[in-house]
């Protein structure tokens, strides 16, 4: 079976790619995209896109009305892709969103329209598979091992420490974890820092240098033991791997899913 | 509440960190071993074997109707260790078993008497949680990534290579992983067995060297990410964890469960 | 001081790389290239090449003769590299040549003209200065602990395994290492490959998955001790930086260097 | 050659340990063991002390003129150990002394006797040589890398961040590094002490957990490379070869030597 698919923001480093995936996959077959220019144009007239006979929109109550897609997929900016996705909903093509920018009210209005129109749809902060399932295994471990260290490294042009997905793995964890103050009671730092950053009694350490891309490990300690799980990002391509996961799900979904580990 | 506990096998390595463990456990109690030999006596008068005022009997009926325990531990060899769970089972006695020496009928005849009983029962191949947890999310992440090596690096004193985990491993990621023949189709060694045991398509490498104790990690490989779970265990510890574990769960069940991994 | 710099081979992926590199640093100066089409042209002119008004050369002789360079990077391949490079050396340009391809005949001649000329001059078969450093720490370290094991993990693209970094670094520890048949005298494979490549008693274990890009890591095992010597390549921006160390270093040396080991 | 070797410290941990690791090497010979008392008896009339028929002293002097031996071994504390070392070069007795504890003005004077009397020492405040050899690389390495990140992970009952190997380790990479701030001149800790401890523009970072031993990684990053070195201690069998080595070492040595790392 193909599943028809329409794409918005083509333009963008995700968009661009999402759209080679899309040609490689047999099943896959792109029939239209919705740009905030263009429209009315070929993709394959747009400076750096494909060669494909494609129609752009910049419409998109045209675009859904003129042709008869499955699945839609947001790579544009969460102020737009609500809208999109809205949409979408109502034209009964599902949507794939990958956005950690939307409101509990816009997502709360989203999950009850596809309710009413019975559809699938799928947002998703993060479309690297391997990072959902380390989130998701260490939260799953945390039950067993209180006792956790988070080490993650990434590329020393990054402005913020710790990382957004180590937060958030660390607020995950500690869902499940037992409340615990790690260490020694007595132990003291003879230079400021050396322990990490402190989240509800576990430790978080930030490596930055240059050479690296992204990459977390979750250390959990016992007595005799070590349980570790470690996620590595080198580039782009993990996320298009969870976009092509996300198409092929949202077709089986009758009920909007928000995170991809609840489908995971 | 207290959990009234008895041994079988007091003298060995894991019996005696058994024992040792219980002591530390407030909530815990040791009331009798039982021993193939020092019948009659108390367990401060065997040698090697700490103060404690607890009978050891020989004879595992008599043991069984002379003290009013909650929890059998069975830390002796298979043969023996049948007879032992079996008897426990019919005074009521919740036994906690690590062997992976049961023939399959032996264990289809202890879970029904469980269950004519109603009684919880635990028998566990591998006690230390992290190498579980670590075989349980490898299953549970190979249905995403096909692509799996398996490295498991031991002292230099091992004789089998791969690891009994290893294969263990690779069994269970078997049921979940999609048939796949990994590598380029035209890879060549230049020297024979670079690229590791071959077993359904995967490929497992046995490290040995002096120093190592027991690691294993599994690392699974897609277009621009990798995950990898490992697990290390340096001592015995790690296995009193999952006997600890194991005497507050079987409290709870009333059926027999074979595998860490069906209580995690 | 300013390094005026010649490249040969200007429209590979090496020599576009090294044109980036080149024009960042403040005190190097591209004033040529040499490429086998393109003569009379600028730069400029190109296609995919950088706005830079610089002559491009077919005749080698010609250029060296035409602008006064003070080092020659070659880029191409060693049929053509060969030639170039005895050529900057008559006429007093250090040569930086990155290839494993020469005889030891060529390598006789050029560092034979090197002398006589009195003038600096580096091939280097690998300019990735951390993969260098690995092999050289690990040369020395094998002189202390024997027990040796290579693991190297490429792209499942790659054909050969072990790769040809894991053979050389083998080549090199053995010219340390006492001899030593490696694990337990007893130790047998239930299923073939799975102790990995024999090298002179050591063991390389060959990993292939997609996402990996070039990884090697040498692991020295003892009582109570590992050592971990462990180089990650993902891009050839770890090349440039060696690039970039040689013309700095070859401005310093009278005489043909072969391989950065012996300048680090 | 059969060494003869003289113990100081018989009952610690290390001095019980070394006695193991002298008996069962070929060519070194227990002759007698200083003890602060037992003087008199024989090694094997004291408790816990293998059945050895050894000689035990307690006055120095006495020990060293009764018996003609060629390596002295001390594992006692500094106070006593330097005044052992004195007495050992005196009666021209080579001295193997494992501590970090003498003043600079006792390792002179200790350094102008051995030279007096043209006789090998080494005194070495670490003898794992793995460790040793992790920091001179580390420095070795930092001459090319200035972007330098550590990482060392212990069990949770130590009480002291960065450990002494961290602090030393950065101190001998200061050495050869030339001066760098690393990380974004605007990066920002979100939670304090996620950056680490900082050393001189560097960061290193201290994980505590159960189930750890001591381990430690010095991770060296560079525009498309990482250089990891990386040294795990399990157990006291790390000192024992450092012991056995600096046995054979002394044997060739004419003067005092400080530190392993420089006979190394």
């Amino acid at each position: 079976m193909t599943i028809n698919i329409i794409v918005a923001g083509p333009r963008g480093k995700m968009g661009s790619e999402a759209i080679n995936m899309i040609n490689k996959e047999e099943n896959f077959r792109l029939i239209a995209c919705i740009d905030r220019k263009n429209g009315g144009k070929s993709l394959e007239d747009i400076e750096n896109q494909p060669a494909l006979n494609i129609p752009v929109f910049e419409d998109v109550e045209a675009c859904f009305e003129s042709v008869n897609a499955d699945v839609f997929i947001d790579l544009t900016i969460p102020e737009v892709g609500f809208l999109h996705t809205l949409a979408a909903i109502k034209h009964n093509i599902r949507p794939v969103v990958g956005t950690s920018g939307f409101t509990s009210e816009q997502i709360s209005e989203l999950t009850a329209l596809a309710k009413e129109k019975n559809i699938g749809a799928i947002i998703a902060p993060n479309f690297a598979i391997g990072a959902v399932l380390m989130m998701k295994f260490s939260q799953m471990a945390a039950k067993y091992f209180p006792d956790i260290e988070i080490i993650e490294k990434h590329h020393d042009n990054k402005l913020d420490a710790p990382s957004g997905t180590a937060i958030k793995t660390a607020e995950l964890i500690r869902e499940s974890r037992s409340i615990k103050k790690q260490g020694h009671p007595n132990e003291r730092e003879t230079i400021n820092g050396a322990r990490g950053a402190e989240f509800d009694g576990m430790r978080i350490h930030s490596v930055r240098l240059p050479g690296l891309v992204a990459h977390q490990e979750v250390i959990f300690g016992s007595k005799g033991q070590l349980l570790t799980i470690k996620h590595d990002s080198f580039n782009r391509g993990s996320f298009m791997e969870g976009i092509k996961f996300s198409i092929e799900k949202v077709m089986d979904l009758d009920e909007l899913v928000y995170g991809l580990e609840n489908i995971l």
